[in-house]
């Protein structure tokens, strides 16, 4: 089975066209793709299919097979993807997700190849209710909230999946492993919560740690970076347009708040290898 | 850069080509290829070099950069590579390490292709200032120790590397990641020392878990199953010839006691995938 695996700033998928839809059963090839020893290793599994209401269809499933809904920094390279295999010649392109039809903009280098991608993310939601976090206000901006009888200053938004970001000046000697599970489990969080902690270096930069609900700390999570960046203008922090650095790259994110609300991100996309997959006979 | 990714009993490497010796840093390349989120993803980077004492030359490198001297799931794999490649037609391939030079006698499938080898893995070495064990005995077969307050009855091998092998009933349930540490650390084992945990279903099969010095518990180790069949033998517990199940997969093992000593292993290699590596430009 031939495959490209490709990472966005370290977040890493195997990558398959499936526009035919001959494959059966992808959570279970998502399974035994993303297992090292095996398999490919990955973060997961990222499938092209035909769509009906956009240009193209992206499926991703992570490596427990449990299908994802959106994954900011796979659409960015399942877009460089489809340009490279010749399926697409323009500069953007319609990918339906279970997210909804996200618009994905090609960036070219000076050679012509695709370096990276700008997503339309759709808009940041910050109302308590619906990101959800239960509490008596309606928004938490620089909220005052006490987790395992620590103070905080919190910001919670809504990137379609919930985020509390949280600024303060040590972000490297963080102990995650101890601190993320107490606010991904707090009950307040009814759907869990990540938490990004933040460091605001100047009006246009800021770097972070991210605690992902069911994943622990990672390299990379672009929702995440976007809930930042909306935290920090929320915050009057930082301008509408930042560079975001994570553990593994960075990401330029603009929340157009005036006009239409929208959060782009924008990043890089990169090929690791293309190869021939032989699956194990049992 | 081409490349080739196999498995033997789930020990996966990277395999490349270079009999040209064109690649001047392979420690750098091992660090490199064996990460999987910017790499490729294995558990180490194994090449192939041209050799003036044997036929080939194997140098293998470890996730961390360091080079091993030996492994006997990646010698498997490189002779298939060797042959799948058409660099060698013979069902006999004299391979140098750094351990010396071994012979591996490819396994071939009714259609003709090589679904595993059999490697003579040297002699067997019981004496404990060779292991090396700080022990008044000469031997330690069936000795009585205590560990970490616990009594055991433990048999020492050496394989090239140092072997400690425990008879048990029930291995399943066995608190690896809490024992191991207290055996690698002794200081009767002045280089540490890899602990095998072993039951033996009858004289021709054994099943075990292994805790590696430097790695902790790992899918397979060559070395330390032969180091398992050699101990049954000494403990009267097992035919020369067994059956050894390890996490991932099984190996036959052949202790030729009586007449050369030498230990020979036969397991499966298999090719994961093939592909082509492109290394992230900084």
């Amino acid at each position: 089975m031939p495959f490209t695996k490709m990472e966005g700033i370290g977040n890493d998928y195997v990558y398959i066209n499936d526009l035919k839809e001959e494959i059966e059963d992808l959570a279970e090839l998502a399974i035994q793709v993303s297992e090292q020893h095996f398999g490919i290793g990955s973060d997961g599994l990222i499938v092209l299919r035909p769509s009906n209401k956009a240009d193209f269809q992206m499926r991703m499933f992570n490596l427990d097979g449990s299908e994802g809904r959106m994954c900011g920094n796979g659409i960015r390279c399942l877009a460089k993807f489809i340009y490279d295999n010749g399926l697409w010649d323009q500069k953007s392109i319609e990918i339906e997700t279970l997210s909804g039809v996200k618009t994905v903009q090609l960036i070219f280098n000076d050679q012509g190849e695709v370096t990276g991608a700008r997503v339309n993310m759709g808009q940041a939601i910050i109302d308590t209710a619906l990101i959800p976090i239960t509490a008596e206000e309606d928004q938490w901006i620089n909220q005052a909230i006490t987790i395992a009888g620590q103070a905080y200053q919190v910001t919670g938004v809504s990137m379609g999946n919930p985020h509390l970001v949280i600024f303060q000046e040590n972000i490297k000697d963080l102990d995650l492993q101890a601190l993320g599970p107490c606010f991904e489990y707090d009950t307040r969080f009814p759907e869990q919560i990540n938490t990004e902690f933040a460091h605001v270096h100047n009006r246009q930069e800021i770097s972070m740690r991210v605690w992902e609900r069911g994943s622990g700390e990672t390299l990379a999570c672009g929702t995440g970076a976007c809930a930042v960046a909306v935290a920090g203008v929320l915050n009057g922090l930082t301008e509408e347009t930042i560079k975001v650095n994570l553990l593994g790259g960075t990401l330029t994110i603009t929340w157009d708040r005036s006009d239409t609300g929208h959060v782009y991100m924008e990043g890089p996309a990169r090929t690791s290898f293309t190869g021939h997959y032989f699956p194990q006979v049992h």
